[in-house]
């Protein structure tokens, strides 16, 4: 495998629209939902930190010759989809959207740049180290939690429902996109006990997102 | 005059608010604007680097003991105004807003940090100094008036639309903020030939931009 076969150049242009989306999105919902100049301050540190690391991919992607807007262009409807399900209503919900979005996000691409090569992966690390900015939210969360604990349980439907719009749109891409898919389980049907193992570790990163936050399964 | 005086603090203040509007604004115009994805990505760079201006006048605020929340409070509503009024409908009016409008309030911020300290004139021209990023429009802009000669009027309109509400958000800030209106001017009427010349230098600048763009005054 090169760092320009087709799963890898999938696997960047799914990144860098996600960075670069995620960048607009939090923009959006810093300038519109945050309470205080300093949230939308802190709010739009993580969305400028997206940009960032859609620079670094872009940039890859031009080096191995490829067309950024094309790398991208596959990934629109999924991600613009994903989007339109999880626009935040207010400050709560679009906190636990930067924290819970950009962490399951992250997690997907952990996987996927396991089993590229070692540039790719290395690159995958960089961008991802700096997203511990969302860290933010957590505090911000659980003291909300603390002043009104009643908030937790649409909050924690709020965080499933992530969840389950990631994972519907995740499915969509795989069927259209095998050679990505490829990069995430192996080859069809080639190793289900790794799919399971995948999908352990997913739930059990997102279990601990949602505990950091205050966010614990209902009854 | 120090770094911490009220001038030089409503200066830091309303230039970091801006730069986080700013930030925040054209963000929205690449998510809803822009016709492809690399076009999006332009303008996400000019966004991106407006954060990183507020971020550097933020930590300024913050090192001279000021809260930048605080700072920034006294020019939440006429900079909020004047993007009210300067909201862009479509793709090339958000590229010369981008264009003319970060010239303009450069503009503004070098005349009034002729004034202050050393080290805060210093800071503005660090922060003014990226601004260049936003020059890819002049070029897309262009493109479009030799496509469409017809675009000329609407968008010249535009552009005057922008200083004419610029001016007229100054002029209400300049009434509210006295300290920041002498380090534009002076203390009251102390010199108006100096007020004269400052307009002058204000007028050709924007007339320099219209020109780049290809945006000649009308006949």
């Amino acid at each position: 495998m090169s760092d320009s076969s087709p799963g890898t150049v999938d696997l960047l242009g799914v990144l860098a629209y996600a960075e670069l989306t995620a960048f607009l999105r939090l923009a959006e919902d810093a300038a519109l939902l945050a309470p205080t100049l300093n949230d939308r301050a802190a709010l739009g540190d993580v969305a400028a930190a997206e940009y960032g690391h859609f620079r670094v991919l872009r940039d890859r992607l031009a080096s191995l010759g490829v067309d950024p807007e094309e790398a991208m262009a596959p990934f629109v409807e999924a991600i613009d989809a994903w989007h339109a399900q999880t626009r935040p209503k207010d400050w709560h919900e679009a906190l636990i959207k930067a924290y819970v979005g950009v962490g399951i996000a992250g997690d997907f691409y952990r996987e996927a740049a396991r089993n590229t090569t070692a540039s790719i992966s290395a690159l995958v690390d960089e961008v991802l180290a700096g997203e511990s900015r969302a860290e933010f939210a957590v505090e911000r969360v659980r003291a909300a939690l603390d002043a009104d604990p009643r908030l937790c349980g649409r909050l924690a439907l709020w965080a499933r429902r992530m969840v389950g719009e990631a994972l519907s749109q995740g499915q969509r891409l795989a069927a259209v996109r095998p050679q990505l898919a490829a990069l995430l389980v192996g080859e069809e049907g080639e190793n289900l006990a790794e799919i399971g193992r995948m999908f352990a570790r997913l739930t059990e990163e997102h279990g601990k997102r949602m505990a950091a936050l205050g966010l614990t399964p209902g009854p």
